[in-house]
């Protein structure tokens, strides 16, 4: 399993690359959640996610022949995009297979950063059968978006930068997926200091994590249906299950009307925007899935990556509706 | 005039009350406009916006006696919140004349900090005299929104605070209204380091500062017709403009379609939400108003206080434009 000292050894390998993200406050947001939040703002990462951190580090963990092979992934957002952004920087041939139904512009963010892409399919499956049979054909070196150590401990740098610029803080809500960014937090956070609690958040309509947890194995959803599109992961991985397993406290679920006003606030009251997958943290904050009782919580803000126009149809929903959330 | 110390005092005086606004920067910004572009982030200010920092000044300047009848001002926006939110922390009594059609969110805002609202009339005019009209019936002290040494190094300790975070830097773009902030900026940037050079920004249909400072003396304009609110002001004050004279560079002008991409930019690029008003600045980065020749230019970010559903239809009216800006 991996340790914080592997997390530490990260750290060292990507700090020059990667943004030290700014940490956010708000007065509202504190008074409405009950506690002292902390906004640990991965949207400002490079590429728009922390999905460059684990990228960055799986590229330098590499010995150098196998990394003049190249790479190849299955990704149709922020792992595709931080992993073209990192082999760019790194000079390092970068394949992404995405679905055949991609949007123009994530194709364009990917291309941009000089990465080749083929079009495969339409789900995840078949996304990473045609990667893994690339890297038979050609000798690329898969990367996997989550369940490998290397892209876990760098997601977990994360978890040291808030505590060095936070001191204590009682705890850390994060995004849960495929779970690489909890488990690597967790790691980072619970081998320093074992009070902090570590809290997943999931959207209801994508809660496999939160199933998994509650039986403790690995439970696999049919039915995703979730606007935060970067958390519709059919299972946690299982070696991120097991970090899971050892150090997560709890995972709390939030509506998908909740995503969006938590959206609405970031962006009305914080100016800043967050990607669906990014405010389920706030949600769970605004919507006191943890109690009010005026802690030190970090809420990580995973990503920015948002089609501008899908966010204006959000925007309007949660207008309409009229309702006085807080 | 005021003068470096004078802006140096007043940062002692509002240093507790005022967020040091982060400086983002990004790779995209710096090879579009062909300069190493740094954004000082105003939007995060307290209460959305720069004017915060005046506000707070002005409150903290005066006598205590004074404090004591309470303040009154005319303002529809930034200023207005900005008063209502000093007020707060202070303990000072509060009425801002707002315009009868003024918008709820805005009315909620400023009321959201106890101030108390008064509607009158449309125009600004009408609001000032009015607030003029309370000031001498009540005693209460009227607060101006730009034209007062106490509002201008207010707003001029951002000036401090850039050059102690980036060092020498070439240029700083600051958008130009009444010319509260830009005046405040000089003082503080020139008076320390002569050769950093000063650029106003307005829009082009609210190009007073502009005309103003090509004529030499102050011009009123009739026509206004911009959605940069915050920068619909028929002339610089006549204290403004003093300094404007002396200091600043030159004066650059962007149009509305201009101002709009660069919102959008702001949103999708960087994650970050700016109000036109504050996104002027870099519609003139993006559009070459000053040339690309690699220098350090400093753009402020003077607000975020957005309605989200114009918001939405700018971003609606760049993306069907479909027009490759960059």
């Amino acid at each position: 399993m991996i340790s914080l000292k592997d997390v530490k050894a990260a750290r060292e390998r990507i700090s020059k690359y990667v943004h030290k993200t700014p940490i956010l406050t708000s007065k509202t947001l504190d008074s409405i959640s009950g506690n002292q939040a902390f906004l640990k703002c991965e949207n400002f990462q490079k590429t728009g996610s922390f999905k460059f951190r684990g990228a960055m580090n799986f590229l330098l963990s590499m010995c150098p022949d196998e990394r003049k092979k190249g790479v190849v992934t299955g990704s149709s957002g922020n792992h595709g995009q931080a992993l073209a952004c990192a082999g760019k920087l790194l000079e390092v041939d970068v394949t992404v297979v995405v679905p055949e139904d991609a949007s123009p512009a994530k194709l364009a963010a990917i291309e941009g950063y000089g990465a080749k892409i083929e079009k495969f399919g339409r789900t995840s499956t078949e996304r990473l059968s045609r990667a893994f049979e690339i890297s038979k054909e050609t000798g690329k070196v898969f990367v996997p978006a989550f369940d490998h150590p290397w892209i876990m401990v760098g997601q977990g740098t994360i978890g040291l930068e808030i505590l060095e610029d936070l001191g204590h803080v009682d705890a850390i809500l994060v995004p849960c997926g495929g779970c690489g960014l909890i488990s690597g937090i967790a790691v980072a956070v619970k081998e320093q200091m074992k009070n902090v609690k570590i809290y997943g958040v999931e959207p209801e309509q994508s809660n496999s994590t939160y199933l998994s947890f509650k039986a403790g194995h690995i439970v696999e959803l049919k039915d995703i249906n979730t606007i935060a599109d970067g958390l519709r992961t059919a299972s946690p991985g299982r070696i991120t299950f097991e970090v899971v397993k050892k150090y997560v406290d709890d995972v709390l679920l939030v509506s998908e009307e909740q995503i969006k006003a938590a959206m609405v606030f970031l962006l009305e009251r914080m100016k800043i925007l967050v990607e669906p997958s990014g405010a389920v943290t706030v949600a769970a904050l605004l919507f006191h899935k943890i109690l009010p009782r005026n802690k030190r919580v970090v809420a990580i803000l995973s990503g920015g990556n948002v089609d501008l126009l899908s966010l204006c149809s959000w925007v309007k929903e949660v207008k309409q509706q009229q309702k006085e959330f807080w």
